[in-house]
């Protein structure tokens, strides 16, 4: 297939350099600063309410992420979502872990409610959740639907209205219409913490710099995926969750479009 | 003496993969939850009052680190501690730079006094406070004190009703009878931030899987005092603080029980 | 030049091991813990308004840092702030993203009216912010002015009466008399989160050992520059971010006399 559509984003993206408003969790907040730099965009991650319309004001992408949410930082994702879409830039939404409580899960809602969210990307059990399935989410992690991954997806986009990303050993991205999986990855990526949030920013980042939402939803998996792939390769013999985290920062910052017209295992339907 | 006691954790926190709701700092809550993935448990990090019980409702074990406490966090604490202790799970307490303020001396004892702790971890000031000495606690670094490790671990255990771990240059762990101590580690890992945290996290995730609590804090003291000596020597001769802390990361997602039976210096009396 | 006046630091710090407090943000919280650390300091991050004062009592320098802040934080620092000007200890202010939003440009101010700043370490559009100039910070990143950064330097200390460290590709400090320029670093210090901060906390660092906190926040910059330079040349050609944030780590826990001593740019007038 067309590779194209997806590869010009790399270059893109380091040519806008789009400011990234994050409001995210303090897990891996320090991670999300990281791979938005190192993909070349800029991070700002404020959860002040106080503030975050003014940063909405000068973003250019909201990527929103509830893995330690509270009153006051719901609070803040209103007002900055509510924000971001009157201005039109795209909102990005993590709902981290939101089968685990039902207060997640309440506030998940609420967002989506108050919210226009242009992007969703969870792991299954998390977007199976967030279409009324019961779900599966054990803490954070990722669990295990016996759903087909691109269904899965495709009925999430369609329900929600919005690019859904589902990721997990195949990674499917729909956007209400057509589904494309990828199968790039490796099995390593959710041995550390944050790789997801990681994600949803790279996402993020993408979005940041053009109307094409699936597209940027499509690259910024493929990134991710194919730096997980090179990440593992590079980390050796010796190597354990230490190296493997350098190494994915390594690559998500050295990928360009040649490593990805190489690497890409995707399939649209 | 016969290990195996220890080792056998080893396989069984990665075939039970427990859940661990932490309630820590903000400083070293990236370092915690990637320790807990690195041993085979799943961390889960929330401080929400809202949603703590329910989060400890699926929970295997809770930590509690008082690193960088305030009235709301003290809240969650007695609310998620409360519900652990109804649910029958353990409750692992870092009492961080006790000695640091009055304010934390006298949340300490709240916690204390409204949770039923099962193991504590700390230096050796930060225990000789809890129990009513005079603390010589430096911010939140390790202190001296002149009273011998196993002996203060002893008393402290007597005292506090739980297994207490004194971590140092010798580590001592007793259990209100048995005093253990471990002669592993480096004295490079109090120059990072965070080991102490981790130690924690590592005991906790331990304690997770199996009723033997005493047994759950002597392997997580192991695997760190081990991780710490195998990252020294694997770092080289031109690393420094990065590299280490990468390094003791690898090892300890990469211990076994093998090297444990090599490495460990171990007395029991 | 005489480096002397510089070099002495690096024992001085190691043999004091002074405590810094820090009132910083989440994002890169843990890396300003570490730099502390790794330049042979002590850190401590609470930002509790019930203990801040009691923290400070024992600290040696205070580090303030406005980068995820917000009214709560503020109500700390400027307890913090008071406490150390009487007890007599140095505050170091890193106003990050200054110019980003009206809400942290008026906490800047606030915090100006009610602390006495030693030290202000910030990029240049961030420092020519604070003088009342129109900043061009995009969100927290450095911007450019095209205002000579000695002279921005020099032009803010007169005004602010505390020493002015403005970071760049240039770094300029100045005492409201002198200027200092230094020429080391690296353009991959940008490219990672954080190595503002880190230069704030290592400045932190060496004020709490002195009462030159000229020269202080000269074997700062100097520090950061010259392990930014060596860990640029230690990352090989597959490194990226990931490595290049481990050596600068490993870089400024092994400076010594000597290195600095080889490698140092500077000019004053």
């Amino acid at each position: 297939m067309e590779l194209n559509r997806y590869t010009k984003f790399i270059s893109l993206v380091k040519n806008k350099k789009p400011l990234v408003h994050h409001i995210t969790n303090v897990v891996t907040i320090n991670d999300c600063a990281n791979v938005t730099l190192a993909i070349g965009a800029s991070p700002v991650m404020t959860t002040n309410p106080e503030e975050v319309e003014d940063m909405v004001k000068i973003a250019d992408a909201l990527v929103l992420n509830i893995g330690t949410i509270s009153d006051s930082v719901v609070k803040s994702i209103i007002i900055a979502g509510k924000a971001a879409n009157k201005k039109g830039i795209p909102v990005i939404l993590d709902p981290v872990g939101v089968g685990a409580t039902p207060y997640r899960k309440r506030i998940a809602k609420e967002i989506l409610k108050e919210v226009s969210v242009s992007i969703i990307r969870g792991n299954a059990s998390e977007i199976y959740g967030l279409i009324g399935g019961q779900a599966l989410t054990k803490g954070v992690d990722a669990g295990d639907v016996s759903i087909d991954q691109g269904e899965l997806a495709l009925n999430a986009a369609k329900q929600l209205s919005c690019v859904v990303v589902v990721s997990g050993k195949v990674d499917a991205i729909s956007d209400g219409t057509n589904i494309v999986r990828i199968y790039n990855g490796d099995s390593y990526l959710p041995s550390i913490s944050g790789t997801g949030c990681m994600l949803t920013s790279l996402i993020g980042s993408f979005a940041g710099c053009s109307d094409d939402l699936f597209g940027a939803s499509i690259i910024g998996t493929l990134v991710m995926g194919l730096a997980g792939e090179r990440a593992k390769k590079a980390m050796g013999e010796n190597g354990g969750i230490g190296t493997f985290r350098m190494k994915l920062m390594d690559e998500i910052s050295n990928i360009n479009v040649q490593k990805i017209e190489e690497g890409a295992i995707i399939r649209e339907s």
